[in-house]
């Protein structure tokens, strides 16, 4: 392929298209723009790239992406420890923040269960929180009424309940996950959860597939 | 945006963000790829990056890239210099290299004429195009039928005779900057011909746009 461009740039375009979602025509724009674009912009993009990994580990609790061995939001001691929010993927955290709405703490399983692509529990860190389960429940980690007013979180089912939000993706992956990880932490008696699915806000009921349809009006709840 | 990630990722999703056809969307997913990538695969990239433009110029002839101060196109002696093919882009010549058509030698504007874009004669390759011509035709490049057909090049309008072909986009900047290069080199009576514009090979009249099968019948030719 396009031998008779030099080899500094084939390598780049190769090297591009190996990404996901880049096809070897944009792979080939891509190079083509940084060949025309100043040294200094084609450096800063070769430091990030080279420098994305340096200091980065992932936090010993909740397996979120960390500058130290403990992630931001698991270190914040004003976030309540007792929740705990599933996702799949270091974004969905990111995507859950910016909403500024949930003030507990995250467990990134890092995918879902896939038998078709050989993505079985030991592939994801299902086991991390099973452990970190355990040892919430054994520890019996206890808050007063007054440090849950503090702290501004709301006491559900009792000083001291623990609850796991499973927040996969209402995909099929996402949602054999989930059903997957309830069963798994049911001997906890935690309160497990599922986030809502029903219609996005601004979406269509006309255009909603059956299923979506279905779910919303399953999880259906008191109009206030 | 993204505040609680790790600077290292947010730099590089910025940086991804620059690159055209990447949204900030397309950035993040990039740098979540590259973060559960090996650290071998990250290197890879950042050296292809780092190392693109070392090495690299623009041929003193047709301004296409390349490794040497002349392309290893020019630098061919099979290759028919009295016949140059205007091109855009560098792709544009890959492209017409994958043909393996055309045995002249090429001309890269790098962009074509833009007035709402600010880009007119001084920002492209035109002068160089023009000088070229004008060295040609005094040199009076000169071939004999018999190198002429030692190097299988065909003999169009006679010996010595040479041939601009405006190969620029058939859309409104390329049509502009082809009428523009052709009035421009009237003076050197040079031959100055235009890619054929048609309907590609595969399509369906019946989805053909209005112009595109306007220049089909004005560019028909004798059934052969």
């Amino acid at each position: 392929m396009s031998s008779f461009l030099p080899q500094s740039i084939r390598t780049l375009i190769e090297e591009f298209s190996k990404l996901p979602g880049v096809g070897p025509k944009s792979a080939q724009r891509l190079a083509m723009h940084l060949l025309h674009s100043p040294e200094s912009r084609v450096n800063a993009l070769s430091d990030a790239v080279g420098g994305l990994k340096k200091g980065l580990q992932f936090c010993g609790m909740c397996w979120n992406i960390a500058e130290d061995s403990i992630c931001r939001i698991c270190a914040n001691p004003a976030r309540d420890k007792r929740q705990i929010c599933v996702v799949e993927e270091i974004l969905d955290v990111v995507a859950l923040e910016k909403t500024c709405e949930y003030k507990g703490v995250y467990h990134v399983l890092h995918g879902a269960l896939s038998p078709v692509d050989g993505i079985g529990p030991e592939q994801l860190k299902v086991q991390a929180l099973v452990d970190r389960v355990r040892e919430l429940t054994n520890s019996k980690f206890q808050m007063s009424n007054v440090e849950c007013q503090m702290l501004n979180v709301e006491d559900q089912g009792g000083v001291g309940a623990i609850e796991v939000i499973l927040a996969t993706n209402p995909g099929l992956e996402g949602e054999t996950t989930a059903l997957y990880l309830m069963r798994l932490l049911q001997p906890f008696k935690v309160n497990t959860t599922r986030i809502a699915r029903g219609l996005p806000v601004g979406g269509d009921l006309d255009y909603a597939d059956e299923l979506t349809l279905t779910r919303a009006l399953q999880g259906r709840a008191a109009y206030c």
